[in-house]
């Protein structure tokens, strides 16, 4: 069985290494807030059956006027969506055909869906373990391409890359009539969160991507959103199923979207956590990604992260594998950042796994 | 402002019509179960909130599995989607460019999804008021087309056409490589429902879809799924963004695909509904198409449909316009069929309106 595309849902993971899945495990292969969902959200719960009654708001007007107003852009530069997967699609679609330059390693659903598409896919793979975004190296390749992804905050290594190299990027790609597609999934998750949305009227080749399942925790209502030029949000929209966001995900989401101190109390545990963690990785020789978000990549100097991902999985600690991932090609392992009632286990595994592998 | 695209969410249609919505209204423009959901459903929603807290199973490996052994298909040969919209959408990505046979009047989204994806259209259109599947009219068709839509029991006009044309259609398809896409979407308001999912292992050609929002009553959850050869769901997956299945669309459908009985009852509430109505149309004058599910079209043989509709508009009676339907365009008016109490006021209001309509 083939490693599985994604984290979540570990049993697929423990199938495809046909490693046994212990009754209880700590998954830290999703990347979901861990202070979960804000507590409006289960509050309002019971409420919400009303609203699986009746067909969605097909313009998904309400969740788009409070958007549009937290984002200060016009309600025609917004498109709601199935999640933010469902967004990547229909931006492949719209491609489809087209020279598509994808920026390493970067969250794999690009590539899926660009491929599906019949894209021609030219990968350019940053170095690790600093991964700076090279724009010296990606000027001469842009004059070919139609469009490029680039996710900031990266998944996965959690880094963001430097604010002038993104500008210089998009310029670049702007002369070049190169869309730029950059994914802020998580840009939420940073301390002082910067957004690119500022940049939308300068350039029209700018189309941002925002999850809103990650930090509300809400994975399983799937819901993100678009920022562009109305023009590219027409297309986007021409190819996007009638009815795709359901009636929960624009209930949900415009409780979410208003719970800004749910936010900032999640970036601040979240860094608490991060601090602790990253102090202990010092001490054990193991070495991490500079993060300035929820998750972090993860190695082993001294050995293949094969051993040290059936090892975690056989004692119920789920990492995400990052066979997948262009330039990482498994040799790192990506985890959550979670509570400390998980972290404090997950030490323990890596105090263990010291002395376990000076004895291989 | 355009006349809607569908039924449902009525302020759209008051706002396009520029009449004013009254504070209160009957809602006869969404085919919904007018039984509402199962029981089951809502005793167990307050449990489905812990399966919004994690990704959904990309894979809805226990939808597919109960699915498939209730259809008695293999379950490569089935795909579940974000409702019947969505699973219109992949067939349409996957004729990108290719020439298409629509057979009208119906439901919108065909042309509208393969309009999206550069497809040349033709629409054949049936002669009402029988709507009767002409067969050797479009024999002569299928040469020149990659793939045909077929809507039995038919949305809008609320028809099953007659097995024997559907099947010789079938065949001819199958001979000149021409994909028949089947929605199957009512099938299961038909007294003693037929479907052609037992013919999937004659014709390759066949991909039959199915929604589970009609039936149950959940069209603000999306759910639906295809039944098709395993090589043509291979190519509606590779399209379709991952995770599209919410989890609680999820839940709500393994709960939904075991209530035969509340299936069952639905049928025959329904069916004691229509023969009421169908006597008091008879009386009235109005025609009624001779539907065999939830809905059927009526048309008042003496006045334009536009003064009609304005006249139930305005007194919170909200139709179906079918402007947007070709070879109906707008003559008629399409109901679902609803409760005793809705009836009652339904019926007052034709009453009403004979009389004002003799003074027009």
């Amino acid at each position: 069985m083939q490693l599985p595309l994604h984290g979540s849902n570990p049993q697929y993971l423990y199938q495809s290494l046909r490693v046994t899945m212990p009754d209880s495990f700590y998954d830290f292969s999703a990347n979901i807030n861990p202070l979960g969902p804000p507590a409006g959200l289960k509050e309002q719960w019971p409420s919400f059956f009303e609203s699986i009654l009746e067909y969605p708001d097909h313009e998904n007007r309400e969740l788009t006027e409070l958007a549009a107003s937290m984002e200060q852009v016009s309600e025609k530069s917004i498109l709601f969506g199935n999640g933010g997967a469902e967004l990547i699609s229909l931006t492949a679609r719209m491609l489809a055909g087209k020279n598509v330059l994808i920026i390493q390693p970067a969250f794999s659903e690009y590539a899926a869906a660009c491929l599906a598409n019949q894209c021609t896919i030219t990968n350019y793979i940053l170095k690790e373990p600093e991964w700076k975004l090279d724009v010296e190296g990606l000027l001469p390749l842009i004059k070919e391409q139609d469009a490029l992804y680039l996710c900031t905050p990266n998944n996965p290594t959690g880094m963001s890359y430097a604010k002038e190299d993104v500008l210089q990027l998009l310029t670049a790609c702007q002369k070049e009539n190169c869309l730029v597609i950059l994914d802020e999934a998580f840009y939420d998750f940073v301390i002082d969160p910067f957004t690119y949305r500022t940049y939308l009227s300068y350039f029209v080749n700018l189309i941002i991507l925002r999850s809103m399942t990650k930090m509300f925790a809400m994975p399983g209502v799937r819901l993100g959103y678009v920022l562009a030029h109305p023009g590219i949000i027409d297309v986007l929209k021409s190819f996007k199923p009638h009815w795709s966001v359901s009636s929960l995900a624009q209930k949900a989401g415009s409780i979410c979207l208003r719970e800004v101190v749910h936010q900032q109390e999640t970036v601040k545990y979240i860094e608490k956590q991060k601090r602790q963690l990253q102090f202990f990785y010092k001490t054990t020789g193991l070495v991490v990604s500079q993060s300035s978000v929820n998750f972090y990549l993860l190695r082993d100097p001294e050995l293949d992260a094969r051993h040290l991902l059936t090892y975690l999985l056989e004692r119920g600690i789920v990492p995400r594998h990052t066979f997948n991932f262009p330039g990482l090609d498994g040799k790192w392992l990506r985890f959550a950042v979670k509570g400390e009632r998980e972290h404090a286990v997950l030490m323990e595994e890596f105090t263990q796994w010291k002395k376990h592998r000076s004895t291989l």
